[in-house]
Order: structure tokens, then sequence, then C-alpha cells
């Protein structure tokens, strides 16, 4: 695994909807990529697997040992293998995905960034669009665990939803809706429509705590403005010994967001290693660097380096031992 | 002033919009309070004096030695000394107010409740409102000072008036205003109209921060949904050494709230010292107890009680010794 020989540990993922049954492998043009030989490609293991819901992608992913590192050009590709034979990434202009390959921590494998599965009619809002009318008119929730008190998902909509919550041993929600999306997307039954705050009176009922953060949706302005201030809270009460659930309406950008800014500005990790815990437990998830590399000066300027307790120790240990 | 004997070192407050030049006094049933002579009643002091702006109210009070309290029902009112003679306030059904002591720490003054100048068509909106149009007709901002680190007032209408913030040393500022409420009440000329988010491109400008917390606008459940987080966060950044400004739309609802939650909640003062400590400071400013009450326990199942650091007990000894 040192660079001095070329040889490296290489860590590929890659998101994707494909049908259940499928499964992923990634392929290339070197030998341990099997040399665009199918039969040799590098099958990758799926993280939710069974545990996905109809409209949810996964994350799959393989460390390989590529001996071939810095010697030459490395071209690579996924593919998707399922009863109807083999899909190929279409990567439109680009052919192939380039490996490059940046210098990181000795011992551990190089992450490669997270990316989705490439095919045609498959942009961003798409998938969260699909992933999320799928939720949304089933009546669903989606719930992933990130670390044991920090758990990211959709809006409930039904009061057993809030029950789950519990049983899963939150203590606080903490929702970013505008009062537009509360009204539009709410728990049934409790008046929602007409008053956003109506929910608060269920947590009440609950014996959870309720913390409403509005902000604006689909907007980098709007997570940028909510994450150093929502970074810091997550640590503060994760630190105190709550279990923390993030959720906006998907799931997919603002809780998704504000959990990333919990591992990134108070736990410290880098930002391929957020993208990875992240993205391996909600692999819907949505990255909005541009926000975090925005939100970082204001978050320094606002709290400064937290100091570690032994708390947040143990839940960056539990981060890093994720990948 | 042991209560033994009966004497006691008694505060009275009064909050009046009366017109610059005129003062106030208190009058009562006793000899310490003149015995309904006027010649004999005792003058307050105000606060804010000359530094009203046209459409503020001032602080007055007065301590008043009282040897018979506790042997006899004493009652009194408070009266305003103009050019145009003497005002007694108009208390309705209620002719006369009625001194209660409750008990509390030997060796301070006993606090009374902080009430208004009572006088006909007097109620809580229509002061608000009067303060506020004035306010807003001039285009002005109305900032106090609470504690070193702590301000409270209007929203900006004028790039001018951010730079009256930084030369004030706020170093954030605390929004808590609505999207529509910044819309219809921002900072002229930056296109708040459109985008409410407008102005923190402003403040980064400045090398200031900014931090957005929309909530609802006269509306208990509002302010106390809010009340636990934002009062922690004032806490966790004046012990990081920053000067916080709050600020809602006129400054005398939600941002009031937000820093009577940091008095209370975080420095730990009681309810009747946190009012007396605002209310100089700030005489418009309206007090939620309800709010209050209701987000204690959430503040404390959230946050629990926060080990006082060396920083925060310098700012709790500032603001007792405000009283």
């Amino acid at each position: 695994m040192s660079s001095e020989d070329g040889r490296k540990m290489v860590r590929f993922s890659v998101v994707s909807f494909g049908p259940p049954g499928s499964s992923l492998a990634v392929i290339g043009s070197c030998a341990s990529l099997g040399n665009w030989s199918l039969e040799k490609a590098v099958s990758m293991k799926p993280r939710l697997a069974n545990a996905r819901l109809q409209s949810e992608p996964d994350f799959h992913w393989a460390d390989v040992d590529i001996p071939e590192a810095g010697s030459e050009r490395i071209e690579y590709k996924f593919v998707e293998r399922g009863n109807d034979g083999v899909k190929w990434e279409e990567l439109g202009g680009h052919q192939n995905r380039v490996l490059e390959l940046e210098a990181q921590e000795d011992g551990q494998a190089v992450l490669l960034p997270v990316v989705r599965f490439a095919e045609p009619g498959g942009g961003e809002s798409d998938h969260t669009a699909r992933f999320y009318q799928g939720v949304k008119e089933r009546g669903e929730i989606s719930i992933r665990k990130v670390l044991e008190q920090l758990f990211v998902g959709s809006c409930p909509r039904h009061r057993s939803h809030i029950d789950q919550l519990k049983s899963l041993g939150v203590s606080v929600v903490v929702n970013f809706q505008t009062e537009e999306d509360c009204k539009r997307n709410c728990v049934s039954g409790i008046g929602m429509e007409e008053d956003p705050m109506a929910v608060s009176r269920v947590y009440d009922s609950k014996g959870m705590q309720y913390i409403w953060m509005p902000t604006f949706d689909m907007s980098t302005d709007g997570r940028a403005q909510m994450l150093p201030q929502a970074s810091f809270l997550f640590g503060q009460l994760i630190r105190r010994g709550h279990t923390v659930y993030s959720h906006c309406n998907a799931g997919v950008g603002r809780s998704v967001a504000a959990a990333c800014g919990y591992l990134t500005f108070f736990l410290g990790l880098s930002l391929r290693q957020m993208q990875h815990v992240m993205a391996s437990s909600r692999p819907v998830a949505y990255f909005d660097f541009e926000a975090m590399e925005r939100a970082r000066p204001h978050y320094q300027a606002l709290f400064g380096v937290e100091e570690f307790l032994e708390k947040d120790g143990k839940c960056k240990e539990e981060a890093l031992a994720l990948l």
C-alpha cells in the first residue's frame, strides 16, 4: 500500500437505483480491474441490500489493490448486472472515468469520490424526485442511521412514524422544513395543514424534543446559511447524550447537509471521509460541497475549533470505523 | 432591611411613554409613599432619559424604604408630572395598585414586577405599534445594550445601520424575522424585497457573522419553540467572546424573548431579575412569561444545566450589577 512501488488500495464507490437483485461491478483498463473483460470485473458489495425501500438507491463499494497506480493512465466505469443482462454506464462525451488518486493518509484505502451510476436522464434532481415521489405516494418514512446517535431521513407523515423514531431511541427531532413544506408534507390528522407547529405537541406527548430550523429548499444559499449553527447544535446535543433525527422533506438535501456539517466541522472528518460515511448510510444523499466550503469560515468564526470531549472522540472513531 | 421588623427596601419600576421633560413618581397610602400627598410622592429616576428615541418609552425606578411593609395593606400608583400638570394612572376597575411583596434574597431591594404606566387605550399592542410605527416611518434603528456583549433592537433598514452595529462591536447578528418580515422590513437597496438572504452578503462584506432563525411573530407558540436553542446559542456565542445583536422587526417580542432566555436559562437569573435587567435597558420590551415557562423544561431536556465558565460568571455578575 505504500506509494513508492505504485501499489495502492483504492476504494471504488457508486450509488445506483438498479433494481433489487442487480449487482454492481467496476471494470477498467488495467489487470486489477479486469482489462475490460466482464468475467474479470470486480464485484462490489451493496450497503443496504434488502433494507432498501422500493424507490431508494443503494451504495456499492469495492476495495481494489492496484499495483499499476501511478505508472499508467487507468480508465474505468461501473456496470450493473441484473436479470436483463449487463448495463454499462453511459458517460456521454466522456467515454470512461479516469482514475485520479489524491494523496491520502498512509495505511488507508484511497477513497475515490462517491459517484452516481451514470445513465441517460439520470440527473441529480431526477434521482431525488424519483425517490421522493415514491416515499410520498406510499406514505412512507425513510430513516437511515448514520451513527449511533445520528439518524437522517424524510419527514414523518403519520403518527406511527413518530413512534418509530422513538423506538429507535431518537430523543431530539430537528426539522429543516419551511412553513410551506410543513403544510404540504405533514403528519396527517393533527392539523398541520393549518398550523405547522401542531407536530410539536405530538412530540411533547411522546416526551421527545423538537427543534425547528426553517431553511430554504434547493438552495445553496439556504444551506450555507443554516450549516454553521445546525452543525454546532448537532454536536452539542450528541455530546449531551441525545440521539438526533435530522429531517427535511425527503431527507436528501437540507437534513443531509446538517449531518454532513456535524461530521466535518464538529468531528473534523475530511470532506471525502464525510461523503463516504454519509453516502454509505444514506445512499440518496445529495452533497452540497459548495455550501460546505462557504459555511466553513463562518463556522470557525462563530464557534472556533471545538475541543474534543471524550464523547466527541468516540463519535469520530465510530464514523471512521465505517470507512 | 430585615423582614422581622417589617422594614423593606422596595424597588418600584414603571415603563412610560410620557413625553420628554415629564418625570414619574410613585405615591401611595403609607408615609413612605407620601400618604397620597403629591408633594411627598417619591420621584423616580429615568434610565434612558435623553437617549430615548421619539417614540420610545422610558424605564423609571425608585428604591423606597417601607417600614410599614407587612403591618398594613399598602396601595399605590404612579403619577406623571409634565408641562401640562400631573397625570395619574387610570387603572379602571382597580382604583389603585396593591403592594405585594414576595420573599426575595436578603440584602437586596425587593423587585416589584415592572409594569406599564396605566392609561386609557394604552394596551400592550398599542404601545408596541406606536413605537414600531415611529421607528419604521422615520427609517430608524433602535439599538439597546443589555450587557457588554448583548444588544437587542429593531431590524436594520439602511446600510448605515449595519455600520452602526459594527461600530458598537457587534460581531454576530441573530435575526428572528420570518421570510415575509425580511421582505417587508428590510435593508433598502440590496434586493431583500426579492431575496431575504441578500443581507447576509452585506454582513459578509463587513466581516460580521449572520444567523437567521425565522420565528413566527406575535405567537407564544413560536417563541416557546425558538427559545431553547436560541438561548443556548446566545450563551455559546457570548462565551466565545462574541457580541450579539438580537433583532426581529421592532425588537420588542422575539428578539427580546431570546435575550430573556439567555439571561434566565443560560445565566440563571430569576424571571424577576431578568425582567428588571431587560426592561431597564430596553423599556419597550414585551415579556412573554408563558413562553418562558413552557420553554424551560425543553431547554433543560436539550442542554441540561450548563456548567458556568469564568466568562459566563462575569456576564451574570454584570447583569446582577444592573439591579
